[in-house]
């Protein structure tokens, strides 16, 4: 389903090569949207990341442009006169204000964006919009990514039905900060951009935030999330039972994203969820986890299969967190492997292996310490990772 | 060389199974020892990491039984159990008191051990004591090293000639805080644990610190230094020429044992230098270098060979620090990358690729932002550390 007056296209205009991989998207909303959006916490930010935050800043637009390919990242001034290029070309071509024009931008870092193509690609995709374009601007934004990501719910506003639609691209480099690499939720909800900005907030904190693949943040994260209103007339406010609906479907948006990102992760074979419980306060709980889920050793035992529990403790025990290991207990799906810090009495290696060989893989850390917890998505470390990022660039 | 007055023997007692690989390994000194050591931060600690920390308290001994096959942790009271039984067979087949010995163990965490086979073991190590068993013993307490480590230094002290010897272990589950995974020096210099102590102290600091494979902290990482005095009549104090000459040569031993982990980490093609210099402090320095040096994304570039510079701008953006990227150099070999924060110009592909393709590479990052400066050494992440490790415990 498509929210009400989105339009989109995707097409390849050859910043991929002569690969023929589509490589440039475009998002439009026939009428002026309210955005909200979250950027990245690396202190290395792409061109695309100033010029959009600056631009949501102000609260309304009317299009995204977003290439993958090229991340337009440490490209300094020439690469911010890029991004603001590709603004006014959109904004020429659909006659709105180039500051009403997001640009995103995923891919290698350091190279100056092929503009020739651009250009012609912008000329290109504007006159391809339709709402049947969201797949092909889902596959656009791909990079190492092996399949498209778009997810969308319904909820009914004061009577009104509303529709949610998201894409998102991201496979590596997947420890978000505030953001993915690159999520766009279109809404015809009316809501400004204060309630947007809300929901991204509160919805983040169980979904993009509670991800990883391999603790490296990204230089052009970015989640965005438009509303244009088309499909009602009330606007929504920040209390009540409608704001409340409409935060669980954007969250429902959000979390599919998350998890189709990990189920997405470069050369993965399994989606690893960690869930610390017991724990005295969510932070320790948190450290915890990510720390576990980082782990090259926990990461390549989950990848052989291997009940090596042992990795876990280790990489608990250097998170920087005071816990008592004599009272964890350890758990692989319903196994208990680990009993108050030593291997549980009775643990079999068949049961432990045997949940291990699935494509989704629990693993619970209960410290008896209390009652905070927290769980993080992520995939185990393969041959295929490292395959795939011995050769990105090149 | 081999310090006076010590000896070592290596076995296979069975604890690696019926592979034949030497798994016990005892050093024995003729006279009482001083001893200092440095323990794992890891918070989970190895029972031999805990029985040992008390002994060396102490600040005496005369042996050291150490078994790799089998890490004694996560084994809870029996396995603490385990490692006293095994300083008092050693005792007892000595002639020493069970609190000059000193255990420890290097292997799979949460098995209990072996201990008819470490019986057994210990009254055949102890027959096979002389001054040249110190190659078995190095290789007795490998794990996945695929080669021992073992170095030695003379120096001249008030006039005596005296020799230091060191072995060590690890090739995974390096990120040494406070010591590596085991690394044992003996020397024939009469010098008391306080000594010691400092010396090992200051010598971490260029050495073992300075290290990283995985940035896993294993949970029986120990760094022990003996000294019996056998070659010198009088005793080392912590000031003066001797002392420096005895802590450079220390430094030495240290400086070759973590190099030769390095060059033997898991699976690896390169010994990979981080050198972060300009920085505001060393803090600053060292926390950028090690994001760099712990990022996957890095670590897999370098094994392709790919001069992907911008994953180094990213890996640095989410260290947590606050610099300036606009300021940013890299350069990989003398071959600069980065100027400004953007890629140089004229910089090379060809030029940089010929440096990566060596297998020592040097990647230096200038924060043009102070005079402070810290050097990292680590490997890259190949298919083989994923197969190492995915398969290490079966």
């Amino acid at each position: 389903m498509v929210p009400k007056g989105f339009q989109a296209a995707g097409i390849a205009c050859g910043i991929k090569g002569t690969t023929g991989a589509k490589d440039l998207a475009l998002i439009y909303s026939e009428a002026p949207a309210q955005v909200a959006g979250l950027f990245t916490r690396n202190r290395v930010k792409a061109a695309p990341v100033l010029a959009t935050r600056q631009r949501v800043r102000r609260g309304v637009c009317r299009a995204l442009i977003a290439n993958s390919g090229n991340a337009n990242a440490c490209t300094g001034r020439s690469g911010r006169q890029d991004a603001e290029t590709m603004a006014r070309l959109v904004g020429t071509a659909l006659h709105i204000p180039p500051h009403h024009v997001l640009v995103a931008s995923t891919g290698v870092i350091g190279r100056p964006l092929p503009m020739p193509r651009i250009e012609e690609g912008i000329t290109a995709v504007t006159t391809r919009l339709s709402s049947q374009g969201f797949s092909d601007a889902a596959h656009a934004i791909m990079t190492t990514d092996t399949r498209p990501k778009i997810v969308s719910e319904q909820v009914r506003l004061a009577g009104d039905p509303i529709t949610l639609l998201g894409i998102a691209k991201g496979a590596g480099m997947i420890r978000p900060q505030l953001a993915t690499m690159l999520a766009f939720i279109m809404t015809d909800a009316r809501a400004d951009a204060a309630v947007l900005s809300a929901v991204l907030h509160e919805g983040v904190g169980t979904t993009f935030h509670r991800i990883t693949i391999d603790g490296d943040t990204s230089t052009n994260d970015m989640l965005l999330m438009m509303a244009n209103g088309e499909a009602s007339a009330k606007a929504l406010r920040l209390r009540g039972k409608d704001f409340s609906r409409f935060l669980e479907a954007a969250t429902a948006v959000m979390d599919q994203l998350a998890r189709a990102i990990i189920k997405d992760g470069e050369g993965m074979t399994k989606v690893v969820e960690i869930c610390v419980r017991g724990a005295k306060d969510r932070t320790m709980a948190e450290r915890l986890a990510f720390r576990v889920a980082h782990s090259p050793l926990v990461k390549t035992a989950l990848f052989g299969q291997d009940p090596n529990w042992g990795r876990i403790m280790a990489a608990m025990g250097a998170a920087g967190v005071a816990f008592d290991p004599q009272k964890v207990s350890i758990f692989f799906g319903d196994v208990m492997a680990v009993a108050r810090g030593v291997a549980a009495s009775g643990a079999s290696q068949e049961q432990m292996r045997a949940v291990l060989q699935r494509e989704e893989v629990k693993v619970t850390i209960d410290l008896h310490a209390g009652a905070a917890h927290t769980t993080v998505l992520t995939n185990d470390l393969t041959y295929d990772y490292v395959k795939i990022n011995a050769s990105y660039t090149t």
